[in-house]
């Protein structure tokens, strides 16, 4: 029986700029009575990162506010309807808002996406192995809309540790056929799995998943791997 | 800690037209020594639903008997390039190819996918109401791709006992704020959390997710909750 596990970490401290991420998860480990293992992968919302490397702004709140800042943050506009703007950011994701986020925040403030969330992915885990002595994954986390379906998920924005996609192509499948459609985006998997114990109002802005398949293990970045090509891409 | 665990269940036989899926999965249930749970959700793949559904259709794995069979499944061609096309379902799912999959088939044949996924959901809950006494919920997934990002991702197509999306439209965020971007698609998640301990090449079509939040129970479907109005699209 193939199994996983997932919980959620408490952390009761507002997070600041200059904050040591590593040093917040072990906190909230050892309070939840929990040693970190070799095969875990560790998943972080990008707002404590982004508040950790101080990227949050002054924002009055005002749409006109908000739109700048959008903008800045973007390099393309896709869509637009009323305060809503469909970009893709500087990264390359396509997004609402490019990731400008008002909630969680001090009022008159605005939290922006990471800078390179790849990088930030990478240097929490070699803090964590230096501060533990293992080499966990790390999925660092936003909340993307989506075309075609209501309702937002968690996605993967950073990753390190892990091969955010899995190719399975040339896999056979159990009648000795090959596997079709078979790029899993295990990393977004991964992401959405872990919002389901995530609580956006309670302080919760670590989990852990537990059991994950060796396979998973790897190299590779969200910007090189799961954002898709935009000369490929036939909705753009 | 609020946690969830999610595992695998091994089906060794094939399924076929007729088959009872909660006899199978009750003899999956015993194989492994567990008993469902009230707090279950029970992820099942949609190949297994379509061949129990008898939608298996001959198809001599030529480009254009395949595309034949994507367009008699489709309600609306949104995007070509070479044998991939891009369609509107008649569920109204946008996917590659309406789902048609020559893969985990018999050779010379495609599986269709089932004609009302939130029905067969619902068929299967009541089932495994009568069999074990339990008030289980019940997703049934597919593997679609996403438009901006690599990869494919699973995806609930139809659930049952569930609330597909999760409103917090109106909660305070830690700060007292309102919280934005907060009608959550957890069947998606869900369905996406399952595919992590899902083995397509191994013949496990049943997942148990335990632990989930008391939230997530409640009355809805995928084609009323969680399809996006093609009116109310911005990319259609």
């Amino acid at each position: 029986m193939n199994g996983i596990q997932l919980f959620a970490l408490r952390l009761e401290a507002e997070v600041r700029e200059g904050d040591d991420l590593a040093a917040l998860l072990a906190s909230a480990l050892a309070d939840a009575g929990l040693e970190l293992q070799g095969d875990d992968v560790v998943i972080v919302t990008s707002k404590i990162v982004s508040k950790s490397e101080g990227r949050v702004v002054a924002c009055d709140g005002t749409p006109e506010h908000k739109e700048a800042l959008v903008l800045a943050e973007s390099r393309r506009v896709l869509r637009r309807r009323g305060p809503l703007l469909i970009t893709e950011t500087r990264h390359g994701f396509v997004n609402a808002n490019a990731g400008v986020d008002l909630s969680n925040t001090a009022a008159g403030t605005a939290v922006l996406l990471p800078i390179d969330p790849d990088r930030s992915a990478r240097a929490l885990r070699a803090a964590l192995r230096h501060r533990h002595g293992v080499d966990v994954a790390v999925v660092i986390t936003d909340t993307f809309g989506r075309t075609w379906r209501q309702g937002v998920t968690d996605v993967a924005i950073g990753a390190a540790g892990l091969r955010p996609v899995l190719d399975l192509r040339g896999t056979l499948d159990a009648t000795g056929r090959r596997l079709e459609a078979t790029v899993v985006a295990i990393a977004d998997e991964i992401a959405g799995a872990a919002n389901l114990v995530l609580d956006k109002a309670a302080g919760t802005p670590f989990a852990i998943l537990r059991g994950g398949s060796p396979a998973w293990r790897g190299t590779g970045s969200v910007r090189r791997d799961l954002i898709r090509d935009p000369d490929t891409d036939l909705f753009r």
